[in-house]
């Protein structure tokens, strides 16, 4: 059995739930039939369980560590980012014209998951230079594409994102690095940046860092904020990395989790000109970030999701294996123990961690797929579609980071005092996982992104386009007798939303308006990933009919899941919109005073 | 400001709330008023900020290491056990009789808090020694409690308790470790321990191992199961420490959090006999280990309580002294930023942290009073101090476990990638408060002994008598305008928790009557902390007419957190209560076979 994927359930989703085959045909990654797919996640997961697994714990104990300006990084991530670069897979997501496979993002994202669960410490280098050249290609020149974003694509050069600094965490308007344009067209930049992953290390040739800066003319805030290419090393004529660019590691965070994975403070000119090149238009840089923010996002969502992953389908496993005390009521104490799996609780554990897990995992993938099938799109369709993503994209980013974490309590929770050991990787993954909520814009940040601004735009179409699909499953899971309970319950349940969100647009004080934006995002949250096991139990429904043996009992478990998420998740998202509702003031009016009082 | 306490909360509950002077003075712990209190508290707070404090951050990253069979460990430990021992808190809970100051259960909880806020790893030596010292003077011999009690009430011995086993966790009825009769009316035992908490160091001269093991003709489970003493070094005729007596440290464990406390795989007579005296009666060592249960189970609560606070406390200064962002509708870039506590959504993370935490420590202060109170108590009183004490201990050892590590969560998130790295104590906090959902019987198997035993016993009359104290907070509130809403809230609740109970007591399968069990456990705690908070409300109220400045925001921010407890977190209870009631079967009827299906 395999702890980082399960592939059962990700046939179900992609073939038998998402229709896969068919959507990817309808766009521009015709060929990527099912066999195509499986052929590729067959390679990855034998890469993720050979080259990734095994380091996970080592790494985590033994991380890069900052000797000499220098993050010396033990020999097993190398090897690991190697494997996965010979395999091609650095290259799977990116058109054929750069250099890559032209997979669909639904794929490669699937595929790479597997490398995540098994070690997202190492995963982060090739996810973050993805991200890096996906940039480039968006919004670079030519010639930024043909020198750095196809050394990055081949794997050869890793990249990084360098947005925060000491005083700009989550509010990018401040941040103060300058770039000074120098004579030759290029700009030299100077400033610290902080929290950047990938960086400071030799395991590349180079390092192609995308920064945040300001021109000397710039507007205050964040219309005055530009764009930049700092290659770690400057390029020759020939392209080759050559003289150092004067990009200094002064430090390493050290973190909770996700430990292998270096988290840099970066000073950018202070021994001499770091030498960068402007990506796209002056003052245009954050609008270049937040362009690829949403597949970024996804991302993010599909990182936690697949630690909570890893920790219930080892957990199940431990639970199947490990026997421990005698069923209620079993007074006979010379009766044998039983394994953990048949005490209720327990199951109740699996059950929610099932439901979280498989939950968000089919969001992810619902999503990326919208990403792909945008691409293929017909002009009004790919508004529509690219409303329909912007709703969701804080969703996405945020469910999985708050839920799966959860999950990954209750796996530890099954091993007991052994889940609480390095003996075991859940309180690993438990540490992994928590970053998830931070990163890529906090939790309270997706909310007010997502109350305050997506489900107003283009006067609410994203959030009705969403409402509207959630309904049309409501009306055919209403057919199904099993299933028509939770389809009224969830249709009851959209009229939550639609009550909180019209409250909240109402309201003529940003504040009051949006003062229980993080409430909206995660009960919100709850009711799409109950429309998503309506939705696979419906698929199960119909599959279950014709299934015999341990196929039967797969989808019986989807109706059971369901039957779990719809009796004990989804309740409490209607205390949450109610208090969205009724603008509920009880944070907004205690004062500062007050809770400092002592 | 100290991070380890919020002396003025604890005088609220002390002194305003539960009135602990007058409680003390009608028991044996006369003449402990609020100038001795505040003496010992200031002395305790004193050692706990200049030794304890300090060291908690490298104790976490330097913990004790596994050379030559021993736990080597940092001099911080020692340094700091020993400031404690010399201020003669290690007797500070103990009858004068055995060389105890007799200070009540109270008091000394309290002051034991400031240490576990400031370095629970250390905490955890005396914690235990005093547990093992407590249990010696309730079942031992007068020669075992001169010989041992008295050594380690004196801070010269520690103390460790072994019940686990590799095969026997939760379930103890499955240990196997043998005692086998001497011929000088010892016992010789033989087998293996784990997850043991305190031993394996040298710290001290010796260390008393209180030992669960089998005598040679004991029935199976646990009525067979006997208790021993086994000194690390076996005492010579003047009662010194001499010879070895074969206590070897296989292994430590290495745990996620509290990883300066030894955590031992422990072998008995492997080389050699491990000579042990049997500790009260053949077969009865469980009863012996589970009377001291329910302080000791405080006690965890109290550990995770405390660990919260530190969070709370630590995040609150940081969301004061942080810059960060604007207001939401401040559209000038050029505007300063503003401290993170004037945006809601921090305030929301901040009273969230703050309800669950002063909550739980309200609880927590409670359940140490009635203990105190029992010991004074006339012999009716006391039994039905008893039977209030027996409901409340599956609650005070599991809600603070639970939601005191949801509000080390939220602190963390206050502090953003910051928190997260070890620059702070937050992430440190929160792996460290993870471990008290799990130890000391887990979560679940709490619920199992508040529905299924604890609301049952004495037909029920344990739940009526707290039941009855809610009514008498709910009735006095009723008379006070800005409370009545929330009286009539938590008069309603006391019906969910009332047909709850009654459904599954009347509920014969008893798999089915338990299989929410733990949602029972953890609702019926908030219904707990909802009373206690409208009790804080009150008081506040009614001394919010006479105060002034910061004294009237102290008070006001307890109805504002009493206030946000009531809207945002009792809800959640119905939803639970109601699942209990209908005896919900999802968790029930899905079988292992389809969760393991794939």
């Amino acid at each position: 059995m395999s702890y980082i994927v399960d592939r059962r359930n990700l046939d179900f989703l992609m073939f038998d739930m998402f229709d896969v085959e068919r959507v990817l045909a309808a766009g521009p990654f015709e060929g990527q039939d099912r066999e195509l797919i499986s052929q590729l996640l067959d390679t990855a997961q034998r890469i993720a369980e050979a080259e990734y697994l095994p380091s996970a714990a080592t790494l985590d104990a033994s991380p890069p560590t900052f000797v000499n300006g220098e993050a010396v990084m033990p020999d097993d991530v190398g090897r690991a980012l190697r494997a996965y670069i010979e395999a091609g897979l650095s290259a799977q997501s990116f058109p054929p014209e750069n250099g890559g496979l032209g997979l669909s993002h639904t794929v490669s994202m699937t595929a790479n998951g597997m490398f995540i669960a098994a070690n997202v410490a190492i995963a982060n280098y090739f996810l973050l230079t993805a991200a890096a050249a996906r940039l480039l290609l968006a919004f670079g020149t030519d010639e930024q594409k043909a020198r750095y974003a196809s050394q990055m694509i081949a794997g050869r050069w890793m990249g990084t994102m360098c947005l925060s600094e000491p005083q700009a965490g989550s509010s990018l308007a401040d941040i103060t690095t300058r770039a000074e344009p120098a004579a030759d067209g290029a700009y030299h930049l100077r400033g610290t940046k902080i929290w950047i992953s990938g960086g400071g290390h030799r395991m590349s040739e180079n390092i192609v860092h995308l920064v945040l800066a300001r021109l000397p003319d710039a507007p205050a805030g964040v219309k005055g904020i530009s764009l930049f290419l700092v290659p770690q090393k400057r390029l020759d004529d020939m392209g080759a990395p050559g003289e150092d660019n004067n990009v200094r590691l002064i430090g390493l965070a050290h973190k909770m989790g996700q430990r292998g994975t270096t988290n840099c403070q970066l000073n950018f000119g202070e021994d001499g000109p770091s030498v960068g090149h402007l990506i796209g238009k002056p003052n245009q840089g954050l609008h270049a970030m937040f362009h690829m923010m949403n597949e970024a996002r996804i991302g993010v969502g599909h990182v936690a999701t697949m630690s909570g992953l890893m920790g219930y389908l080892y957990s199940r496993d431990y639970a199947v294996e490990r026997l421990q005390g005698r069923r209620i009521g079993q007074k006979d104490p010379a009766s044998p123990q039983i394994p953990l799996i048949e005490h209720v609780d327990v199951r109740r554990m699996l059950l929610a961690q099932k439901a979280a897990v498989e939950g968000a995992l089919a969001l992810c993938t619902f999503c990326a797929l919208l990403v792909d099938q945008q691409k293929g799109a017909a002009d009004e369709d790919q508004a529509d579609l690219a409303l329909l993503i912007d709703v969701l994209t804080p969703i996405v980013k945020s469910w999985p980071s708050e839920h799966c974490l959860e999950a990954n309590k209750w796996a530890m929770q099954i091993l007991g005092g052994a889940g609480y050991t390095s003996d075991h990787p859940i309180e690993r993954l438990y540490r992994d996982n928590r970053l998830n909520h931070i990163y890529e814009g906090t939790f309270g940040i997706q909310g007010i992104d997502l109350l305050g601004r997506k489900v107003r735009m283009a006067d609410g179409r994203g959030l009705d386009l969403l409402l509207a699909r959630i309904k049309a499953t409501i009306d055919e899971a209403a057919g199904i007798p099993a299933l028509s309970g939770h389809a009224g319950k969830l249709e009851e349940a959209l009229g939550w939303v639609r009550d909180a969100t019209a409250a909240a647009v109402r309201e003529s004080d940003p504040e009051r308006s949006l003062a229980n934006a993080t409430l909206y995002l995660d009960a919100t949250g709850t009711v799409v990933i109950a429309w998503l096991w309506l939705w696979q139990a419906m698929v199960a429904a119909r599959a279950e009919e014709t299934a015999i043996g341990a196929g039967r009992a797969f989808y019986q478990a989807k109706h059971a899941t369901c039957d779990y998420f719809f009796r004990y998740m989804l309740p409490r998202a209607q205390i949450d919109l109610r208090l969205v509702e009724m603008l509920d003031d009880s944070c907004l009016v205690t004062t500062p005073e007050q809770i400092r009082a002592a």
